[in-house]
């Protein structure tokens, strides 16, 4: 099953800087081969679940390894069986109702 | 890892009425031996990080094979390596902190 | 408007423990006259739109001046124009469901 | 006070696809004025708190008179009083340690 998340991880207890913390993720998710987008309060995931979910747990597990004790990590997910859609074509069928209607 | 997670499961194309869905995420998550706390925005679900994370998975294969094509799913997931806490136990610490000023 | 809100602030900068910004949050809606219940990951919060998000906006200046120097929120919010529902309600929809597959 | 917010709108029984909504959304953030960035699970936004927040309320009012009897929407809301931060800089931040690491 292939699903579109959105990942935003929060360290806490490490003080109010945390683009260390979220550019090891992004490595980790990279190193997973996942195709990922950064974005200002997130980063786009897409990939199989088992390959994601993996993913992000992997993130925790770095984090946690960097010294961080306490983690809050919010998700949203998305998976559909009626048709494939990657993030691009997300985007894409906003953006061509826009231009649609300019 | 233990994780404590936040779950708020919505089924699109199926209609305004998602408590059927709800409810059978429900029996998953119990079938699968996970803590769980229904509230109104949600279901708490405390355990090991794969045996929820493989529950959740469950919640969308169900909610899929009951005919909604598209699922979008939003999770908060806390870990912590500095010490054990239940989800009583970040109920209660609120709690006797309001009991204290009371 | 009426709006259903769960509401989960997390204060960065400030430590790896923070039920007591958590009730001083809890303080703040319960001011502000709102119907609210405490679960392990957030609070549900029940009322009109400009009242709700009213005290979300106090509870950020509270825990700012309480000393944290950053904060993140995950709110999820819901309305509808169908019918009216309550928080209350939704938990017994579902709970109603689990009843009958019982 | 100033608000950096990802805004992810999901309107209920109207079917699987919801762009048209996204979009009708998108452009009410723009008639507020507000600088907002499109992405795959959502909409970046930073402004006023309450411009922000009014604007939020215009697109759930919007996307009820296009005829969406429900509207659950996902909130990430961040705020800080130590530092002027936008979203380009949280961004940058972010990109300059995995430029600095490579």
């Amino acid at each position: 099953m292939k699903v579109i998340v959105d990942l935003c991880l929060v360290p806490m207890g490490v003080g109010v800087s945390v683009s260390k913390y979220v550019a090891a993720c992004h490595e980790v998710l990279q190193t997973e081969g996942l195709e990922i987008t950064l974005h200002a309060y997130g980063t786009n995931i897409e990939g199989e679940w088992e390959q994601v979910m993996g993913a992000v747990k992997k993130c925790h597990e770095r984090v946690h390894d960097m010294g961080a004790p306490r983690i809050t990590t919010t998700i949203k997910m998305g998976t559909r069986i009626d048709r494939n859609q990657s993030m691009a074509d997300k985007v894409e069928s906003v953006q061509a109702r826009l231009d649609g209607e300019a």
